[in-house]
């Protein structure tokens, strides 16, 4: 028996379609009713897949290149190799994910495990939730009391959606997940074993024991998020907990109570950002990295991986290191270090 | 429309109400009827809020609360406004925790996401279980062989609790736990995608790759434990994983196996504390910490965030880094580091 | 009441059964028809208990020993106790693995949390699903369409397999996971809450935010492959998610798309490893470790807990640190901080 293909090819798009989806133009040897199906990387690609070049480093990749067609940038177009078609895009990394997603539109975001459309007999509906068409709930989701849920919306197996929460249209939220106490825009993607909603870590330290403080905020969840499998976002303490328009969030990633994340930014794998701490636009935060409480990071700014920020970032900024500094002196140090240890060490061998 | 408020005011507390609870008293400007329904920060409270100062970094928002009562320490009491009600605590942070709770009593602990009370007809309950009248178990929920559930205990949905197992009374199992091989005391709160009491991490290299221990242990939860959303506790290995009571963990927490942890602890979100560590009473680890295997970290022990504890921690010591030492140590390498290597950049610079 | 045994002692083995099955001899004070029932530390086994030896610093818990048997190494032999019983193995952690194994077999692999046998009527399958005989499928678990899943494997309640997966024989799919794109072994295990097949994190940055890259690889996952709660694992984005045979995987751990893990690995609670990266085989990796895409790990590299690994590890080699180097370089560097920052504060202390 053969190996399944999860997503399989469909009817394909022309080059000139291509170049028309990425706004690009078609470059030499051009075929423009050549048909592309599927995709793949510059080494693997065959004639009938879309491939792309970006990194002077995959040269000698695409000087044997046998895909239909690759999309590059101008300045990269001679390196094409002949007889090999291409479409010319100002950003071919972008361009390429543009057509991707056109050739594979079931890939673009999780569809129903279980096969279905529309509302399962299985599912737990509260008879005072309000589900527009062309929602699908499938087996074992619970909705809530007074819960809305917009149209094209899946709510997949196991998932529960908390009293009176809000769900926009055409959102993904995945096998398992929990949400609770939130309010999600259009097209937000939950992946499986998200948690949404839960109570934020706050308790002072009394005569016997913890006290706890009690959580009263919301989560909000602006239109086209992502956030990745089993992932954790606690509700606001008192204000609330916000993810900004379009910012994606990787798997295994906790953001505490009152957090204020802005627009566009993108949280790799098993970042912790700690309560009350606010996150500007478009910011990238490397995998691993601990971010503390009540700091900013400004717009812009990135975080490598494996950091650990404790104080604000400037706006623009390139922070790594624990604790976070400016990467140039973080390396520095790291050097000096090394060097030092090593001069350390030849000199107690010198002296044997 | 309007957004809703998932935790809605009540009927509200008298000042007088707030001192007798918090064991205080009230201030000037007292108006002792005088009602508080809310709870918000010195900044954005109204008349109707109550709030609370225990930081002079907020002087100046104090000065211009216009909150319904403010509770401080009898320290701070000369720097409330005129005209503004306060209420005098020994510790004004506990205090306000205190009041908070008795304001939002469904904030306290999670409630039945599906809106229900009793016992689902789409629970799976394994007829020889045995569960107290007055519990909860929603739909999706599975209760194994032989479980015993105490009054007043929700299982959420699709939290699955397996055969043997023991729950007190007064807990929440949150919506998608597994809780295996494990006993638990009253007023336990497990948030949604705990795992308890799953198998150890035990091998051994031999010839023909890893050879898995068997884990004969259980997991024991004491009363008034919390653990936070998608943490991990495995079960012990021979002898037992235990929680203490009061201790509070927070989310995407691990949990080794034989680990035993003490009483009143604070452990933030994703630590990680390796198998058969003993940690004692009252002890606080920063997030992301790790901790290796067969330690010990002494009762009141503080561990910062992103720290590395390779060996055992005195009572009562503030430790810090990777690995883990005492922090005014660490701070000084930090420092050292920065600055040597600071100097040898200029240096550097100099002599070109 | 008394407390619950999960793991009740069964018949036992006797010592001659004990040495066949690991391939060992009886030692002195042999009385090969003697049975144990059960394991246990050395301080604390009893006479139906069997223990190991392997360490000279227990060698004081041995000579105090109460246990039906120990099993030890040729060159520990003499320090067993007269009177004691000991069974002789090439490797004596191995061999009280294996013998536990044995005695414990219902302790070896995760069992139904429900204590069913066979298809639960409250199993969600779709019709063109293909279960060979033999297999359970639990309350609320969710198979799709064209799904096959061989005998002996359990699907235990909530977990959900999504379209066109195939699962081998004797596989353990905990309560509550996830499983999509995934194609796995014979006797795999996926711990509760383990989420396989979504999305890896594939984004480029686009003018109007950032850009989804599709994902169409799916995830390989090999016999004898173990895997810990909580843990994710993302399909390909063009080539395949690959989890090498009889590879361990603890808790909480999260792998990228495209990574590849070779064959008896060891993975500790919490690492990260980005796309992109390859792992040979027999590689162990410490808990909280993180590596960086695109970088290869060399067959039986033994990378340090809470490491950061940014490049190419060489085979055999024993790195760690942040970035990793060679251990003996990492410790050096942090042994010179150590003594300068000392060295720094006591000459300043001296001018004062």
């Amino acid at each position: 028996m053969q190996d399944p293909t999860f997503f399989p090819r469909g009817n394909g798009l022309t080059l000139q379609a291509v170049a028309d989806l990425v706004g690009g133009t078609l470059g030499a040897d051009r075929d423009a009713s050549r048909l592309v199906t599927g995709i793949a990387a510059l080494g693997e690609a065959g004639p009938d897949d879309l491939t792309f070049f970006d990194a002077p480093r995959y040269a000698a990749d695409l000087a044997e290149t046998r895909a239909g067609c690759v999309v590059v940038a101008q300045k990269h177009v001679s390196l094409v190799p002949a007889g090999i078609p291409s479409v010319i895009a100002k950003n071919a990394a972008t361009a390429f994910a543009t057509a991707g997603r056109a050739l594979f539109p079931m890939a673009a975001a999780p569809t129903s495990p279980s096969g279905i459309d529309g509302i399962s007999a299985r599912a737990e509906i509260h008879p005072s939730a309000e589900i527009e068409d062309g929602a699908t709930i499938e087996a074992f989701a619970v909705v809530g009391p007074r819960v809305r849920i917009g149209r094209g919306t899946l709510v997949a197996a196991g998932a529960v959606v908390g009293a009176d929460c809000r769900i926009g249209r055409d959102c993904r939220i995945g096998a398992g997940v929990t949400a609770t106490n939130a309010l999600l825009g259009n097209r937000v993607i939950l992946h499986p074993g998200v948690r949404i909603g839960q109570d934020g870590f706050g308790y002072t330290a009394g005569a016997t024991g913890l006290s706890k403080s009690v959580q009263i905020g919301r989560v909000i969840i602006q239109d086209d998020v992502e956030i990745g499998a089993n992932s954790t976002i606690d509700r606001g303490a008192i204000r609330d907990t916000v993810i900004g328009e379009g910012t994606k969030i990787d798997n295994q990633v906790q953001i505490g109570h009152n957090v204020r994340i802005g627009r566009h930014c993108a949280i790799v794998a098993q970042v912790g950002i700690s309560g009350s701490t606010t996150v500007g636009d478009r910011v990238m935060i490397g995998g691993q990295t601990g971010v503390t409480g009540h700091v900013t990071i400004g717009d812009g700014a990135q975080i490598a991986a494996v950091s650990s920020v404790n104080g604000d970032v400037p706006p623009g900024a390139r922070w790594g290191g624990t604790p976070a500094r400016p990467v140039r002196e973080w390396f520095r140090e790291v050097t000096y270090l090394h060097e030092q240890a090593l001069k350390g060490r030849s000199q107690r061998s010198g002296d044997e």
